[in-house]
Formats: structure tokens, sequence, C-alpha cells
């Protein structure tokens, strides 16, 4: 993505599959993707004054390193942004993807004025960004925000092991929020390709269907009464490709479980809403933070 | 609770059950109980500054109002600072117990030196205070650090109602951290009147007790996991009676859970520590947070 003003407008885009054969191979697709849609825009290379690069995490935006990305194969520890910035000749700021989600909805987006808010994405995995007192919570090591892998579940039978018949999540752990309700999870504990099919066969009355679909409503639940409690925020802006499918799988339960179970004062005082941004949300907020970090403007909001 | 100088020392104190008449009975009591401190103390009345008083929330420490109390009966929409300022004649500074529990010791005890910390309390009920890059987090409506609320648990059978089983919250909700493993609950759940002695039963073998206790332990890991991919602290401080006098049953299930269950970059940055100040631990962050607020620093850390 290149942006050419102030507000975020995408005047080329590259978009290619990610590679399977591990982190120089993504580096290079990445790279050679950022260089395709350069070449298709009206800006010279010269006038490029940064480059943003969204990525799953855990990762530190500040040293521009990925930890480990459960759902991307073979990126451990890997100094993403200094390659990339080799690679292009720029610099390069790199986020986690739903922190520059969460920027985007923050500045242009659902969360604008808000000071105090929360960015979900229930997608492939689940994740999101704290905004708190105007600034991004991002915790001793950068990694915060990592509210997907919340566990919300556990197996309350002491004779049973702490794990049986509490989904695996593949960051390694059980028992997250995103082992539950996650797309891919929910596509592969009824053994479908898409949750989408999942959805489906409950709508058909697939009895099965249903009840992983439950499960997932009341992780997703869990979920919002504790943002709800532990963090007040304003608004809770909800965003992925699965709330965008199936809202009232996602929105609702939510909001439900806020109005029913949440402490009054916060549950009064937030917003649960739809993301504005739709898919295009992390270039969005790639962009927002590339110029605010390049204008030396990062500790504030970023 | 009166102090005299810049590090608090308790001067004088006066300890008082807690009435069960409701809010009244209450402030009166607190009111007396300051009055009848400081006729022991070698204090004048004209030398006192400013009084600060702690309460169970959650509660907005900005107005001083008291929104609801889960384990106090009748406190519901209380302007407890005001009423309080009303009877002695002097500034009150009210806070939630646990967000002055976190300012003593992250000012004077075990989370010295960190900006990104959390305080959880065991005991009575689960609470907790967040400091995230040297703020405490306080929310759109200053309710936020309720992490004893936070529900890790819930009943993932589709064809039984989200609570069957799972157990109700003073706070109306269930499935709270604070549900499964506050020593009130741990008593309750075993119809024993202490948690010490449900423990006590455990260690005799009694299959029951280990179960209650076993099950409270896996809440207080979901939670610890959770608090580590959520916030990213350095340092979690865990305060309170339950911690106190069992804290093989409550700091080591959470670091384990840590080690084996969180993302491997915070795991690595953060201590799990006992609470250093002891059971005095909300008047040392009362007089401390009183001191800060007269003075006009509350914006910072408090």
């Amino acid at each position: 993505m290149v942006a050419d003003d102030a507000i975020p407008s995408i005047v080329a885009r590259d978009e290619r599959p990610t590679p399977r054969e591990g982190a120089d191979a993504i580096i290079s697709a990445i790279a050679a993707s950022a260089r395709d849609a350069l070449s298709r825009a009206t800006v010279a290379p010269r006038d490029i004054v940064a480059a943003a690069c969204s990525s799953p995490g855990p990762l530190d935006h500040v040293t521009g390193v990925v930890h480990e990305t459960p759902n991307l194969v073979g990126f451990r520890d890997i100094r993403l942004a200094d390659r990339l910035a080799e690679s292009l000749g720029t610099k390069v700021f790199v986020d986690r993807d739903t922190c520059m989600a969460a920027v985007a909805e923050g500045l242009v987006g659902a969360a604008r004025g808000s000071k105090d808010f929360v960015y979900v994405t229930v997608s492939t995995g689940i994740g999101g960004g704290i905004v708190s007192g105007g600034r991004m919570l991002r915790g001793a090591t950068n990694t915060a925000g990592e509210i997907g892998h919340w566990p919300v579940g556990f197996q309350p039978d002491p004779t049973r092991a702490a794990d049986d018949d509490i989904p695996r999540c593949n960051c390694g752990s059980f028992g997250c929020v995103e082992a539950f309700a996650a797309g891919s999870k929910i596509a592969e504990h009824f053994g479908a390709k898409t949750a989408g099919e999942v959805y489906a066969a409950a709508e058909r009355g697939d009895a099965r269907a249903k009840g992983i679909i439950i499960r997932a409503e009341r992780a997703l639940a869990n979920l919002a009464v504790g943002l709800v409690n532990a963090l007040n925020p304003s608004v809770i802006v909800v965003g992925g490709s699965v709330t965008e499918h199936q809202p009232s799988h996602v929105l609702e339960p939510m909001r439900a479980a806020i109005a029913a179970r949440a402490f009054k004062a916060p549950a009064a005082a937030v917003r649960l809403v739809p993301a504005a941004l739709g898919p295009d949300v992390g270039m969005h907020g790639a962009v927002l933070e590339a110029r605010e970090r390049a204008a030396g403007r990062g500790d504030w909001f970023l």
C-alpha cells in the first residue's frame, strides 16, 4: 500500500498469498509486493518517507522484532523491520496487525474521539489493541493487547486434566477465547474448511454445528464482560471477517453479556460497535502509524 | 489511619466491624473511627491536610461516588467522599481499595520501580489495579481494574444454560475468577465458614475440598495468563489474605501457568511476586494517594 496524502487513500495495491516456506520467503514476498505496488502508483521512490508493515504478533513495534506468530509458519524472532528496511531502502515501521487496525479505527474509524477504547478482531484468529487515556497500552516489552489469548474457559472437573475437552490454541495454551471462537477454530472443531460452512450447518439445524457456535458465543461473551470490567472503555470496536459475516453471532452475544453481566457503571459507559473501516483497516492504520512515527509523534496514541 | 510524615507510618489506628445496616451506618462508623484514631495521635486537627478512604468498588475516585459493592450491604450510588468530608470537615480522597493498594505496592512495595504492573488481591474477594506506562489505568469513567470480575470459565455444553454448574458471583454475573477462587467463595462452595477450613480439609485428603481448590487454582491460572498476554506487565504483585496463608495454592499455580501457557516474550518479561506491605497495604496506599492528590500530582501514577 502506498498513500499520498494525510487521510489514507489506497493509490495502488498488490496482494499475494503468504508463502509457507518460512521467514525468508515471506519477507521477500512482502518486499516484492511493496515494489510492485509502488511501480503502479504515481509516486517517485525518492518521495517515499517511510513504509509500514502490519504483522501478526506478539512483536515489539519499537525494535521491529516479531517474537512468534501462532498462525504463520516459521516466523519466530525475526528482525522484520530491519530486514524490510534493508530490502526496500527506506525506514520501515512494523506493528502488530491489530494495533495498526486500532490506530485506524481510533483516528478515522468507529472509535474516533474516544480516549479509552478496545479494538477486537474476530477473524482467522482473535486479537486486539487497547487504548487507554489516549495512549496505546504497550506494556513492559511492547507485546500487550493479545486479548485473543485471554483464557476464558477451563476444565472444572478436578479428576481430569486441566485441558481435557478444552480446545487447544495455536499459541500453545488452551482455553483462549481464540481457541473457542476464531473462524479457523470454529471450522476446525466441526471439521469444515471455513467457519461459514459451520454457521450454514447450524442454520440448517445441525446440532453439532449449533453447539460449536453457542460455545464460541459464550467465549466472546466472557471476553466482552472482562473487557468492560477490567478496562472500562467507552467504545469496543469489533471487526474481522467473522464479525462482518456473522454480526448476530458476534456483536449480539457480546452486547447481551455486557448488559446482563458487567458492572452497571462501566456497562452504561460503553458502546460496542462494528468496525467502520472494513478489510483495509490494517493498511489504513499502517499509513497513519507510519505518518505519526515518522513525524516523531509515536509516543502519543501509538 | 493518620500519618505524620512522607513515608507512611501508622501513628494511630482504630478498627471496627463494618455495620450491616446500610450506608448511613457505615459512613458514621468510618467518621467515628477516624475521629477516635485522630484523638489518640499527637496531631492537631488543624494540621490535617486531607483524609483518604479506601472502599470496595466499582467507584469513581474523581467524583468520590461508590457505584456498587458486591460484598457490602446497602452500599450503592453513595457520595462517599462528599459525605465523609462533611462529617470530618476536611478534604477526603476516596479510591477503590485495590487501587490504593496498587499505589502503595508501586511506590514503596513489591512493584517499586516498575511502570507496568498489576496488583492482584486474592482475599474475601478478588480485585486489582492496573498500572500501565506509569499511570493507573482508569478507563472512561474511572472504574477500570476490576480484574476479579473477568469471567474465566463458562458452561461449554450447549444443551445446558450458560451458567449451569458455573459459580454465581456476588456481582450478579457468573464465571468470574472471584466466583471460583475468592476466599469467601471457596468457603461457600464447601459449606465452611472460612477458606482455611477448606484448605485444611483438602490436606486431610477430602476429595470435595481438593476439587474446589483445584478449580480455584485453574481459575487463578487463567487470570495470570490473561494478564500477561493482555497487559505485558513487568511485575504482577499478588496480595490478600488467601495469598498470604496459602501461597502454594495461589502464587505457584499462577507462576506455573505463565511459564507453560503465556506467550514466551511477555512471560520472560514478568515476575510474579507476593505483596510486600501486608494487611496495612490499603492504609499505606491511602496516605500516599492523599499526599499525591492533595499536592495536585494525582494525574501521574494515581
